[in-house]
């Protein structure tokens, strides 16, 4: 028997402190937050917790810089189960981190962002990596042109292999950045934000697929997720798939939810599930997620329906 | 020879994550800070930094509770060659840790700590300590009534001992808080602060320090520093000594100044130096530290005259 292959995410981690308030502190003031909490964050690194906590063999790639901030992500990785053997340690620049100052009376969220000038991985450090290890890899955008060479790298594997032993390629488009527009056709799987989907214009979810399918490659599913709206997918059969959302009684935290929202969908079409299957179970858990703090409370047991 | 003495400062110890911004961050909104530097703080903390990089023996006293903040705590004592011996790790509660957004453009400085449940030290604890190791004990008003309690029992061992071999007591009431003031009269050596002199409505710092003097116990030194005015301070004698500020060509960092002020007059007091030689070195030190960030760059080799 074959051993188990692993989900692969490829971004961003980071420290979040997250500052909850009663009011927002006016400039030049001293002030007490009501709590504080320390987080692992970036949304590959968050999209590999869920994918832990739903019981996936899951890995880690992307950029550190030895210190304080690293230690507390590397202790995180560890109690989360999570592969850490692909990070990268960069000799220049500091892991970011980033002070959030949490209302819930206002429901604001502001976050201060650390100067990231800690280089992204490259291409180069892609091609150290074992790729026998992995059945699927999901990039979050950021550096894409050295990202449409990594994925290249996998294609090139894949094409050894036959079909059902490839590595279902999965791609995040978040952020309203030009250069990352060209990772639409480079996913077997592609995600696109409700950000970039009215940046193009498009009003639902729905109009957004439609819109943007001829954009991903042959063969592909697009995306989208729609906050309380839910969620719809668009595969090569041209047949529209959604689910509602499944909101939780009270919202509590929803920090994340996207990247849960990614992480369900990847585990339910990496186990052979349907598009539809995925989608509601993306649905169901990033709504769960937002009834609770942080990511623990994601049970293994969460009933995969 | 008798081993060297060193300097005890018992009070607070906190993370300090400094955000530089170029504009005070609105509400609900993302945003890049031009840098962040992570700063172990606390006043008692910061007095035994200085201290060290002036070249004294020192010790620090306080809480801490495990985890990544006290981590990173624990080695920059360390790098910093103060002695950490006496620390009392707490099992319960987190080690304080402070979000500070500072914006050079407005001259603002806005801080978010976070909540503090974290026990301070107590008179039993100190009972612990081995006083023979100390020439100087310095207290930062935080819980006064236990303080007081330390106080008796440095008190009770002086009384043990030749003069010269007794331990000097200095204290320092920063912050306006009734309970505080009951350490007046506990000091040798007592800082008091503008915040507190301004407090009791005294507009000047000579105004305070004979307002204040009845408060002191017999023989005691009391001292305030007024920010760019200077500092003045008065003793038994009943004369009033003064030193100018030495303000740095350019104001980049005025974080801990005060802590700085307080360390570098206990070091010339501890060394045999003269009330006026103390104040002096003091605004020089705290002067210069102002023209840049953090402690490092406070030499050793300081011009002590």
């Amino acid at each position: 028997m074959e051993e188990q292959k692993k989900i692969l995410c490829v971004g961003l981690v980071c420290l979040d402190i997250i500052n909850v308030v009663d009011k927002y502190p006016e400039e030049d003031t001293d002030s007490r937050c009501l709590a504080q909490r320390w987080q692992r964050g970036g949304n590959a690194s968050n999209s590999c917790t869920v994918l832990s906590l739903l019981g996936a063999s899951c890995a880690f790639m992307g950029s550190l810089s030895a210190g304080p901030v690293a230690d507390f992500i590397m202790a995180d990785f560890l109690r989360c189960k999570i592969d850490v053997s692909a990070v990268v340690w960069q000799g220049k620049g500091q892991t970011p981190c980033a002070c959030c100052v949490v209302c819930p009376s206002s429901g604001s969220r502001t976050v201060v962002l650390s100067d990231m000038n800690l280089p992204d991985i490259t291409a180069e450090d892609f091609s150290k990596v074992d790729l026998h290890q992995f059945n699927w890899i999901h990039w979050e955008g950021r550096n894409a042109e050295e990202q449409v060479k990594m994925i290249q790298q996998v294609v090139m594997y894949n094409n050894t292999l036959p079909k059902q032993q490839r590595i279902t390629i999965s791609v995040e488009i978040e952020k309203t950045r030009e250069p990352l527009y060209q990772l639409f056709p480079r996913g077997d799987v592609v995600f696109v934000s409700k950000d970039v989907a009215r940046h193009f214009g498009f009003l639902t979810a729905e109009a957004a697929l439609k819109g943007l399918y001829s954009r991903v490659k042959q063969g592909a599913v697009l995306i989208c997720a729609w906050a309380e709206k839910g969620a719809d997918a668009l595969g090569p059969d041209g047949l529209l798939i959604h689910s509602d959302a499944f909101p939780p009684e009270t919202v509590v935290d929803t920090l994340g939810a996207g990247d849960t929202f990614n992480a369900a969908v990847i585990y339910t079409l990496s186990n052979g599930g349907s598009l539809q299957d995925a989608l509601t179970f993306g649905c169901r858990v990033a709504g769960r997620k937002c009834g609770f703090h942080g990511y623990d409370s994601i049970s293994k047991k969460f009933p995969d329906e």
